[in-house]
């Protein structure tokens, strides 16, 4: 049912936009009419920050996190508690807890959950350099920042097993977490609560 | 509260996405970083497709459609019926209409409806242009495909005015349309039904 109106050019802009989470076919398709009328103040600085954001974000080797740098400017920060990781699934979730602004160390991302329906195993996340980080002297608490899935609390005590020859204190967020609920869609008070309340793991 | 916690480069990035319809600062976010993560498969290609939008898309000096040439792909179809022009608000409209194959002849962008609260008047809209073409030998039917909204008709009633010295069969969709709805939102079928079923304005 979906007859290509518009030249290729435009279709395929189009069918590129509906890639995107949050947008369908029929979102895309004004989105795209949008940035054809905004060329000028939106279209165009919208190429160049994507171009720029191609070439220039790299991947953390050290946390996972997003950045133009490698370390990132979070791993490199000096005013950072260096004795304090929190470990989180996804870097939307690092952006989340840097928003609540209640995190006073680094982070680890993970890049995913443990879950035996979808394949996803241990070796398929980044726990090795976790556990790697957390043996470097220094450090002295783990926070595990996982979302309150059962896939993220099957994870949580994975992790926890991983790091259990470790003199750490390991702790993980409060039950201010909804249960079922995933970190991103918080609000900073929820997730400041959460954090200030954390219990031992 | 919008705390920056991403670099400059994807802080901008997740700017220009929270621009796009359809998208606030959460789900641009969200789209940022589905991006960063799909740098060569979807982030590349999108800013390649935005830059030759950017480059290529002209408006039709005709009709007002959006395409890569000028006269528009539409306008030069010698497949079209010259008789017939189909006048609506905007490009999405043309779109939508398109879609539903409904169409035999070519089109007409206003560019927005008549509004005295928004201060849109006659002279913001593409009506001159409407008038000159209309006037050309040949244009025997207008068929006014807009909006089944107060401005909307007020649209029409205008347009209808302003070619009352021509020689045209002038009429509107049938009463397919729901009433306060918007074209853009129908199914092919209710359009097409919309088009089949049009009545003498
Ligand atoms: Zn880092
Ligand atoms: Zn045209």
């Amino acid at each position: 049912m979906s007859r290509s109106v518009a030249g290729p050019e435009i279709e395929r802009l189009i069918q590129l936009m509906a890639r995107l989470p949050g947008l369908g076919p029929r979102s895309a398709r004004r989105a795209a009419l949008h940035l054809i009328k905004k060329r000028e103040t939106l279209l165009g600085p919208l190429s160049d920050a994507m171009r720029v954001a191609a070439e220039r974000v790299v991947v953390c080797r050290s946390c996972g996190n997003v950045d133009t740098s490698d370390p990132c400017t979070i791993c490199t920060d000096a005013k950072r508690d260096p004795s304090l990781i929190v470990v989180v699934e996804d870097v939307s979730d690092l952006w989340a807890l840097e928003r609540s602004g209640a995190v006073p160390g680094r982070y680890h991302v993970l890049g995913g959950v443990l879950s035996p329906l979808d394949g996803v195993r241990p070796e398929h996340l980044n726990i090795e350099g976790l556990v790697s980080r957390a043996s470097e002297p220094g450090v002295g608490e783990i926070i595990l920042a996982l979302n309150a899935t059962v896939d993220g609390q099957t994870t949580a005590h994975y992790v926890t097993e991983r790091l259990s020859h470790l003199p750490l204190k390991i702790t993980r967020l409060a039950h201010g977490v909804p249960v079922g609920g995933e970190l991103d869609y918080l609000d900073e008070g929820t997730l400041s609560a959460a954090i200030r309340s954390r219990t031992a793991f």
